[in-house]
């Protein structure tokens, strides 16, 4: 059984905006010996696939400055204090993002984006009926496109490489369990 | 269309051993206007699905210092200078982590953990006929239980969020697909 490891000591090392840096220490329970561990401190993060009256997906294009690539993406973007629920960062960072409302947003997944060096979670929602309402607003350090694609089309996005972001293909793992979860209880229900 | 926004400078800041910090000034190919973003410099990472010849897939258990809680995932770590292609890193964390040794190892997905802030890869290799053949090597700062889970429960596993690790989650996402094209592959050779 592996154990915890008990925290000796903690100190924030720097602040970069979309998270801060701290070192831990920490004693570990098999050797008793003491190490440091550089850990990111962030904001939860969402992100929400949204899905229109026809069954098309909403998809965002940008440019990542990690990678330095323009990306595929889903919208999303941190759960900011003023938001309290994350279902709430969801559907304005649609909004803002795309300038899509939807009728329902659903949670469907959460995962820790890392966990070998980053403390925070990222909540995946699915936005049923998104529909077009406005122009989006984007921040000045943001440019945005945005595209319709076939739902079907995307695991062979994910497949051939148009789709990389490991938090996009969680969501949509996640979105595959839900709607095979729903066709079961729509089978239960029908048989 | 979105496009390439021009980097102007770049400065490292910092050193934490996993990662380096560097910050970029860009312009706004939108605005026109310069803008500085947080970049961290990693080696690529690579994960690997282990399965045995009854067709069990090997889990390890840790501690995480990130979220600071014991996770279920699937061996990994970091591409080394002297590992060369990230296969022999695959092999290498499988050997280390879980004294399991494959006959094959078959690169079935890359993704970006995080484009927007992180610049490298994370490849997911399989693992045939993965057998024990002995004790894991950890180095002082690792602790890990081995565990040998049926396939068929991971979905479950990552459904009820015992699985949350977002890279395991996109190595399975990438596995789905893999065995989805053998078994279409099989059926037009049988047809």
């Amino acid at each position: 059984m592996v154990q915890n490891w008990k925290k000796l000591a903690s100190k924030q090392l720097a602040d970069y905006r979309i998270f801060t840096v701290r070192q831990d220490r920490r004693v570990s329970p098999r050797t008793g010996r003491e190490h440091d561990f550089f850990v990111l401190d962030a904001d939860d993060w969402v992100n929400v696939i949204p899905l229109t009256p026809e069954g098309k997906v909403v998809l965002i294009h940008q440019f990542r400055h990690g990678t330095g690539e323009v990306t595929v993406e889903i919208p999303g973007g941190i759960v900011d204090l003023a938001d309290g629920d994350p279902s709430v960062a969801a559907r304005r960072e649609l909004l803002e993002e795309t300038g899509y409302e939807a009728d329902e947003i659903i949670h469907i997944g959460t995962v820790d984006p890392n966990p070998a060096f980053l403390n925070n979670k990222c909540h995946t929602y699915l936005a049923l009926n998104a529909r077009w309402v406005q122009t989006p607003q984007f921040d000045g350090a943001e440019d945005i496109a945005v595209e319709e694609a076939d739902l079907a089309d995307v695991a062979g996005m994910i497949g051939d490489g148009r789709i990389t972001h490991a938090l996009v293909v969680t969501a949509f793992y996640h979105l595959e369990r839900y709607r095979a979860k729903e066709r079961r209880g729509a089978k239960a229900a029908s048989g």
